[in-house]
Parts: C-alpha cells; structure tokens; sequence
C-alpha cells in the first residue's frame, strides 16, 4: 500500500499531551499560488551592497554588549561570543517582580492580568565566519556551542525570579530567521510558559501511572533513526510536522544545563549529523530547534519524571487555521516512514 | 512616548489562559534577508496557462462531491457550496468509534495512544467567480456564507461521534492557502482539541470566581474597535499577533450555530467591515480566521460561563523558534494602539 493511501490517524503521545492528525492523502493537494522561492541565506551580505553583518568576527563592535565568549581568552580568533539581544523582546532593567505579586491585575473585571517584561534574551553567535553553519563544525565545534548554552544557562539560573530558559535556533527566513549569520538564542523569562507546564504535567502523569520516566522508556522500534554513545534520534510517535526528529539523552535528566563535556560532544556529533541528514535529505530546509529542558526551580519530587530533549523541525509548509485554531497539527508523513527514510539517508 | 520606547510587558487573558509577550522595540531589528514578495491570490488562473479553478462555477464536475448550495435550488447561478474536500484530513469513511474507546493505546509502554482518523472535512466555496473575495460580497451575501457554517455545523452535530467543529479560513499563501478561489473550510473532530478544553476551563474557572461570563464582562474600554447592534471587534487584551482582531457577540451564547438569520446579516457587515479595514492598513495581507465555538456536547452547566468568537490574524510575520517552543507569542504591538489604528482607518 502507498503511503498516500493510508487511512488517517489521530495520535496523542505521553510527553507532550499532544494530539496531531496523520494525513497521508493532504500531501497530493494541488496548488494556485506559485511556489515560495526557498530565500536562501545570503553567504556574503556586503557583495550584495548590504551593510556588513554585525554577527562577523570584525564588526564586534556593531554588536550590543558581550556577555562572554569561548575559548575565554581568546581576541578575534574566537570561536562562540554570547551576546545581549539588540532588539530584546524583555528587558533585563525592570524592577524584579516580588515573589508575592507574579503577576497584577490589570483589569479585574475582565480578568485579564500582566507583568513587567523583565527578562533576558541574548543570541549566540554560533561561528565567526559568514558562511559556516552549525552542521559545518566539528563536534567538538558544535559541542562548544551547546557548552555556551549550558554556561549561559548557569549563569541565569543564578537570578531568582527566572522560572524557565527557552534555547531555540532560527534557520532560514521561512523559520522565522531575520539574521543569515549562524546564531541561537536564550529566552529567559519571569514565568513558566504553557507548554513546559503542560509537559511537566503530562510527564508527572505518566510517572504515576507507571513509576517510570516517559522518555526512558520511549518507543523506539520503528522511529529510531540514530544512536549515540549517550543520546538518540527518533521521529516522535505523534509528529506534528513533516520530518519532525527529537535528540533524547539515553541517561536520565531533567535538566540541559547537567551537560558534561563529554557528553556535550557525543551530542554535537548526533546533532551535526542529524541537521545534515535533514539537509541531504530536505535539500538545506529552513528549520528551528528548541531544547525543552525542565523549569529551573521544580521540587526533588519532580526530577524523577522530567527529562529534557532536543526537538527539530524542517519547516516544509506553512501552517493554516485549522492549527491556528485547535493547536492540533496535521502531519502528511507518517514518523515511521520518516524514520526509515532518514535511518537510510546516504551521506556524502 | 514613541510607542517602540515603551517597556516590554507579559499579559494573559482569562479566556484562552494564553500568556503573549508584548514588546515594542521588537519591531525595529533588521533583517538581512530580501523581503517576502507577498504571494497575492492569482485574479484569473487560467490566463496564468494554470488549468481551470475547481472551485469556479462551471468547474462543479472537478470538486470532490457537494453537500449542499445556497440558494438550495439553484442552478449555475449559486452564491456558496459546500463540498467535501478532495484530499481530507480526516475520513467520513471509517469505521465510527466506539463510546468506551476515544484512543487505543498503541504502545502502553511509551504512554503512546492513537485513533482512527474518522472525521468530516469540508470545503465552503464563498463565491462561483474567481475574483471575488469574502469581503466584495455585500453584508447579506457574507451572511450567506456565515449561514451555510451553520446548516453545515447543525448537520455534523447529528453525527454522535463528533465533539468539536472548526471552521476556519486561509486567505493568501503565507496564511497557508493552497487555493486561492475565496474559501472556508470546516473540519469536525472526534475528539476536542487542546484549545478549545483549555479556553472552557479557563472560562469555567472565570466564572466560578466571579459568576459570570467572561467574554459578557470584556473590557473594551481602549480596545474597542467597532460596534454593530449585536457584535463588537475588538483587539483582545493579550493579543498574540499585530493587529489580531475578535469579533464578540453583545449577546451570551456558547455555540456559534446559535446564530439566527438577523444576527447573521449583522455579522456579516461587521466581519465585511473588519476585513476592509485590515486590509486598507495593512495592504491586503494575508490572514487567518478562527470560528471558536464551545465543544458540541458540554453540560448545560457548562452553557453559562462559554461563549463563542471569531478570532481573525493577520499574517504578518514569520514565528520562530520561541513561539514553537513556548507556545508565547512575542508581539511588537500592543492592542491598544492596534485599536486605535484600526478604529480610524478611513474606508475609501
Ligand atoms: N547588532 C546586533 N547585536 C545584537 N543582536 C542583534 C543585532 N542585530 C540583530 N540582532 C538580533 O539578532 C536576532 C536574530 O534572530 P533570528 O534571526 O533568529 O530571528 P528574530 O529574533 O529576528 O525573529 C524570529 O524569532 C522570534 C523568536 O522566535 C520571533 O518572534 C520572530 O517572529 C521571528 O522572525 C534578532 O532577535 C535581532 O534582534
Ligand atoms: N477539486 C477539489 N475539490 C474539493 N476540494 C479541493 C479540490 N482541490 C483542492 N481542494 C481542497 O481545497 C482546500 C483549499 O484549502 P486552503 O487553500 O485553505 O489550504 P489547505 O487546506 O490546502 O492547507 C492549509 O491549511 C491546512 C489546515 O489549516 C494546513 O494543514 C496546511 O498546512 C495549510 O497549507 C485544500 O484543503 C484542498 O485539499
């Protein structure tokens, strides 16, 4: 049987509580509108008679302030600067919020409630070179970006009223990229958001029913795609998009920021292959990364039913109302199939 | 002060419990990629050497089978069809469900539940000719259209597996669209999606506090954008996206199929009104919009505290990685601002 000819397939899984539908047959709907041009990153902003990119090792200076670069000591032969976001979406001056009073009511009537926008939002540049991109690193390259990730983590665990730290990765400008310089960025925020709550909860869930650690005990029969000494690759069983891959540590772990140096370049090694299966593959897809770690400040209770992962998403398509409005995503491609295809994926 | 100067706040709503970040100086980083080149709807097709609409009168024979045209008995002169959609998330066709048994578990041990994908998915095709958009109808033909949700709803709900409808619409290829003859689609569930329980607990919990319900009580003081006799639009106070726009009954009720033929031609000029407007500012963009009705099937001590809307999103931007991640939107502008913009946009 064709995969487009499949019945269709409602999933839920126990990491996230997240329904998607599985819809071989949308993926033969015809088109009226012309295809998007993929834009493509430029590799040399200046030839093109656009100002010099501030994310290249030179233009330091056009950079807001540096936070701390790796190798510690290093001038212009850095290799990773952690850097504030010029254009920060919370703002690291505002009054710290009492412990009390999360959040005020804005209007009690109504319900509706707000907060200062304190906060942290920095951006790793993630190589000093224009052109080279995460996956053209070394491990131990890639591994000196997620050990910036970790430090940087470190650091803003240190301030009280910081709840949760969102590590995500831009690619391209369908992803949402505004810079084509290779760069991450850290979102630390005041509040626990909606979906590392939902996922705490779901988590908690499965661990009170079974005593076990959800992603411990992941399915991996059909939509393992690689392995590493500590880490896996998998198509999660409800994909929501296309491709879909997760990197879950084979050793238990509620927190990124319990990286160790080994481990962080046995990860580097899985991430740098499994970004460029998906290039081979997808032929260089615009994509974003997010590393769903735990709340910084769960109780012991919790550690047991919490482990963090790496969530990778090729952006194939765009998304439409349906998704919009029901937060359940239609996937045209089954994980199993996108498991198989990218276990076999010939690298060059 | 210049609105981009004003601090970063974190806001939420008690009607979606949806936490958004709005921070000005957002909109003022730059970007190295060339700009989108907004993929406008083709006006007529087949000049393009495109083969004929489907969706045009006189193409009825290339649709997917009709389920029913307004006026009933007509001819080639119909004003909307609903049809099947020709490639369907979900199939009509499966076997239906058995009460006791929503998911099957597929993998006890990964927590892993799935379910046949039964389901209905439709397609409402405002207008037979091409180039006509929802908006270029009169109030009554948008009526027309607002009508048809209704009959097509009051039908799915007689169907005892579905438990919530979604109807929505993708104008343009970046909202997603795949056609560009003006329509809707309807898609009915057998289960609930995630926003629609979140949105009925978070206006359960609203009226256990305050014995009412909570889009009845909206605070509209600066966030009003128009009225008509039975609806208002408004930027809603933790509003995700630039210039999101609801349309709110002045009147309490939970289902949208509640919707009589009076308040539908009301509706209608209010929705006509809306969409004029948004595209007049903000330079015909593409947009989403959302019917948010309540489950089919709620408790009759559930009808008092939910009420249904109509979100509509422009498209005017690209999420990223956060968004996915958190599920928080970060919105460079706030309702307040957006509300006053669009209440005096001059219609030509
Ligand atoms: N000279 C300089 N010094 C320091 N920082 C500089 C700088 N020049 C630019 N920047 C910052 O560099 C960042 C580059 O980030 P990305 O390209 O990953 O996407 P961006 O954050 O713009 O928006 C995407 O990601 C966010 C978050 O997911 C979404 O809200 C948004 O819609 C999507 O387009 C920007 O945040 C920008 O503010
Ligand atoms: N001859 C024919 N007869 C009947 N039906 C026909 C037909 N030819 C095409 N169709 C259907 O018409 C619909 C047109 O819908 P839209 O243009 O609103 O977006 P689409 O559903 O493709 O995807 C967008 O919306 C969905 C749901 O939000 C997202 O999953 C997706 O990513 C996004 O691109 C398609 O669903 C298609 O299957």
């Amino acid at each position: 049987m064709s995969p487009a000819n499949r019945n269709p397939e409602i999933r839920k899984d126990a990491v996230n509580n997240r329904t998607v539908i599985l819809s071989p047959a949308r993926s033969l709907r015809p088109s009226d509108f012309k295809s998007k041009s993929q834009a493509k990153p430029d590799s040399n902003p200046s030839s093109d008679g656009q100002p010099q990119c501030p994310f290249c090792s030179g233009n330091e200076h056009q950079c807001a302030p540096e936070i701390f670069r790796s190798p510690e000591d290093s001038t212009s032969d850095w290799k990773v600067r952690v850097i504030e976001n010029l254009y920060p979406a919370l703002s690291r001056d505002l009054k710290v919020k009492s412990d009390d009073d999360e959040y005020c009511q804005a209007d009690v009537t109504a319900g509706d409630v707000s907060l200062g926008g304190f906060g942290f939002h920095d951006v790793i540049i993630e190589s000093p070179v224009h052109s080279v991109h995460l996956p053209d690193l070394t491990s131990s390259g890639v591994a000196g970006v997620l050990l910036a990730y970790k430090k940087r983590i470190e650091q803003l665990c240190a301030v009280d009223s910081i709840s949760y730290v969102q590590v995500f990765k831009n690619h391209g400008a369908s992803a949402g990229a505004s810079m084509s310089h290779s760069h991450s960025q850290i979102i630390a925020l005041p509040v626990i958001p909606s979906t590392a709550s939902t996922r705490l909860n779901s988590m908690k869930e499965y661990h009170n029913q079974t005593g076990k650690c959800v992603l411990c005990n992941i399915h991996t029969n059909k939509l393992l795609i690689d392995e590493s000494t500590h880490f896996i690759s998998i198509s999660p069983f409800a994909s929501a998009f296309p491709f879909e891959t997760w990197i879950v540590p084979r050793y238990h772990s509620s927190h990124y920021h319990e990286l160790d140096e080994d481990k962080a370049i046995d990860l580097g090694g899985l991430l740098k292959l499994t970004l460029q299966k998906l290039s081979v593959q997808l032929n260089d897809p615009p994509y974003n990364y997010m590393i769903h770690t735990s709340p910084l400040r769960i109780t012991s209770s919790q550690l047991p039913c919490t482990h963090w992962y790496i969530q990778i998403v090729p952006q194939l398509s765009t998304i439409g109302g349906f998704e919009m409005g029901t937060g359940c995503y239609i996937n045209p491609v089954f994980p199993e199939d996108a498991a198989k295809i990218l276990r076999e994926v010939e690298m060059p």
